[in-house]
């Protein structure tokens, strides 16, 4: 159920339009459209599919097609077998770009195919907010779709209301088709809105011996190219890297994305966040042009979480040092590590996390593997604490 | 060229008594055998195989045999092809059991066998002198072989002359056969043998970040049943294991090899080396009835290789602790390095090795990985020092 690194890695698929599709293969397809890289922000992952239904056969239910879909997880088996022709697709691609839905109108309009009695079929509930976009429930609603099928029920407290409003209306809506991929798919963004703090993703890039810089503090490079592609990779996908002041004062990272050597515009970076009581220089890279910089004057790990949740930070990535890896490790507020670990050794130097308080080999911090993936001669562990599994 | 962990694993295969296989078929058959688990001791791993010529077209070479032969690595391509019956097949079983040679002879005898003639395709020069068993060269010219074809010359200064006394008896000699493969199979001993001093390969078990034992000394267990099931299983396969006094006087490790919950016999079990001048407890488990000990009181690294090497020590497992597996590093004979890596986190500790002098990035032991293996929830890293490759 975690941010994987396949989902890093999903790339554009073929579009379907003019395909017969069941429901529940829209769905399917939705669900691709919403794993589609890149997207960035705060905005869930979302996927939509609109089904016309334009000849009469169309919208019958041939028992058979019921009968053999398989997996479907809906509480409505009939009609997700349902067949129908692909008119529009849509996914959203980040803050402050349309919400999937709105994606797949525009998509329908330009191709001038009529969405009138079409099912909508979406990931996500329909918002019911205006927020960067208008609520999708009246998008729909306005355009006349006689239904509405999503995934994963909306769970945003003040975006939620989509299915209820689109009902008032009289269009037939319903939910939990696919579900559990639906969450899936969401990953750190529907666990962090449920909880009302970001997922935290805490990244370590060490020696076999566990360190991140030599004893004069040189630290560049430990891991090898492949592994700082895939970090930065991983930095494309999440809405906010932090650090504290005593990294940003020793190695003056910029904290960008880039993506197969090219770095992407501002408002496709993630939002770079420093943490501590010290002044981030005047010259410091990481006030760079390419994304904001966010400096949090504080040691409190939940202050700085709920300062990020009010700025719809869904995924923040920790990329240390030492000092401020150990305050999130305590506060038990890590999600999951992405541990990247070079054949180096070096038998001295800074260490990936400071002192935990931890006397006695029983109170380790015990993490399950859920990934390991070799990066050149590097190795990627990801694991994640076994409360936070506990906790979901 | 290293002793991979597939090494390790390999399972006995069916015996082929009976077929017929070229000469290039019965090395690649006798390669096999020597690859065969488990082997334990000072001796090289070596495969034979007698094939017979009883019937006249036996001993000749078809020509479309030949042409066909795929991969064949010897000097006398034609002979390679030739094609004959297998009488028998051996391989040793670990130091003071008999050799390949003699076990083949031994299973030509028991079937009553005629192998007068008969080819010995063996992975090995046959040895020359009397060790814990006779020459083997001496036992196949009395057996009265016509042929003996061979992988590896032996590097043995005091085995080698196999070849000449065989030559010398009227016996036709072929060496080089498939020389590549052999000298793989022969691994860590060949190599050992080569520069005079063993194979060392350095294990460590340690956090994420690092740390091989929290504060207060605890280490059990940082890593998982299932990391620990395949270090016994490298214990099994070398000739010696070694720590430092201060790993005996705080664990009291045992040091034996348990493969499958069951600890083999004595005469199995690899050499328990203790390096350093402290006494070892009277009650220390290291002096258990299931093995040696050999306690070397220096700290010379060089004199624990010339003193095992001595003892036919070919493979040894350095398992730290820190303070004896720095020293390994600092003098540059650590020729592979096992990491065991845990999804856990101490922020404490002790190391996986002490200091190495090392004060910058650019002077960091870097090493090449030649395996990643998923333990359970460990991850194992394979890796070799760049210069110990380059030597070779
Ligand atoms: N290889 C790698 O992956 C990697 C990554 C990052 C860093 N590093 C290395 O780590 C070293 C820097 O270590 P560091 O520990 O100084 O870096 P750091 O954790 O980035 O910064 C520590 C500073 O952050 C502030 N801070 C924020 N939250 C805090 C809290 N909860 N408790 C205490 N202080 C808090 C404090 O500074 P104020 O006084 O300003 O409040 C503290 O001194 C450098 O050598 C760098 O190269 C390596
Ligand atoms: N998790 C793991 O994989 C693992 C494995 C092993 C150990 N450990 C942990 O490591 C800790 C023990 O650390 P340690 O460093 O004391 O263990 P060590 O390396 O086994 O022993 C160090 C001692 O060995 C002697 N020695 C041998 N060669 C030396 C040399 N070249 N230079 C200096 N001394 C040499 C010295 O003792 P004399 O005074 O007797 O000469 C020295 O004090 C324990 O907490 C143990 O649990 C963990």
């Amino acid at each position: 159920m975690a941010a994987t690194d396949d989902e890093h890695d999903s790339r554009p698929t073929a579009p379907t339009h003019g395909e017969r599709l069941t429901i529940d293969a829209a769905m399917r397809r939705a669900l691709d459209l919403a794993r589609e890289r890149p997207v960035h922000g705060a905005n869930p992952r979302v996927g939509c599919v609109i089904l016309g239904h334009g000849s009469p056969v169309d919208g019958e239910v041939p028992p058979t097609t019921v009968a053999a879909a398989p997996a479907v997880f809906a509480p409505n088996g009939e009609l997700v077998g349902a067949v129908g022709t692909v008119l529009a697709e849509g996914r959203n691609h980040g803050a402050g770009t349309p919400h999937a839905e709105v994606v797949a109108l525009e998509d329908a309009a330009s191709r001038g195919a009529d969405v009138r009695g079409a099912t909508a079929v979406v990931t996500l509930e329909p918002c019911h907010h205006t927020g960067r976009t208008g609520p999708c429930s009246v998008a729909l609603a306005e355009a006349g779709v006689g239904r509405v099928v999503f995934a994963v029920p909306d769970p945003n407290p003040v975006a939620v209301g989509g299915a209820a409003h689109l009902e008032s209306t009289g269009i037939d809506v319903v939910g939990d088709v696919r579900r559990c991929e639906g969450e899936e798919v969401l990953g750190a963004w529907l666990r962090a809105v449920r909880r009302g703090r970001p997922w935290v993703t805490l990244k370590t890039a060490t020696t076999l011996d566990g360190r991140v810089a030599a004893v004069d503090g040189t630290s560049r490079w430990i891991t090898g190219p492949e592994s700082r592609a895939h970090a930065h990779g991983v930095r494309a996908f999440v809405d906010a890297i932090a650090v504290g002041t005593g990294t940003v004062l020793a190695d003056d990272p910029a904290l960008t994305a880039r993506v197969g050597n090219e770095r992407s515009g501002a408002p496709d970076q993630p939002l770079r966040v420093v943490v501590g009581h010290r002044d981030v220089p005047e010259d410091a890279r990481v006030r760079g042009p390419e994304g904001a910089l966010l400096h949090l004057r504080t040691h409190d790990v939940h202050e700085v979480l709920g300062a990020l949740h009010a700025r719809e930070v869904r995924h923040l990535l920790v990329e240390g040092g030492p000092t401020v890896a150990a305050a999130f490790l305590r506060a038990g507020v890590v999600d999951e590590v992405h541990a990247y670990v070079a054949p180096v050794l070096l038998g001295a130097g800074a260490h990936a996390t400071a002192d935990l308080g931890i006397g006695t080999i029983a109170d380790a911090v015990r993490l399950t593997t859920t990934q390991v993936r070799t990066l050149g001669q590097d190795v990627l562990v990801v694991a994640h604490p076994q409360t936070a599994t506990e906790e979901d």
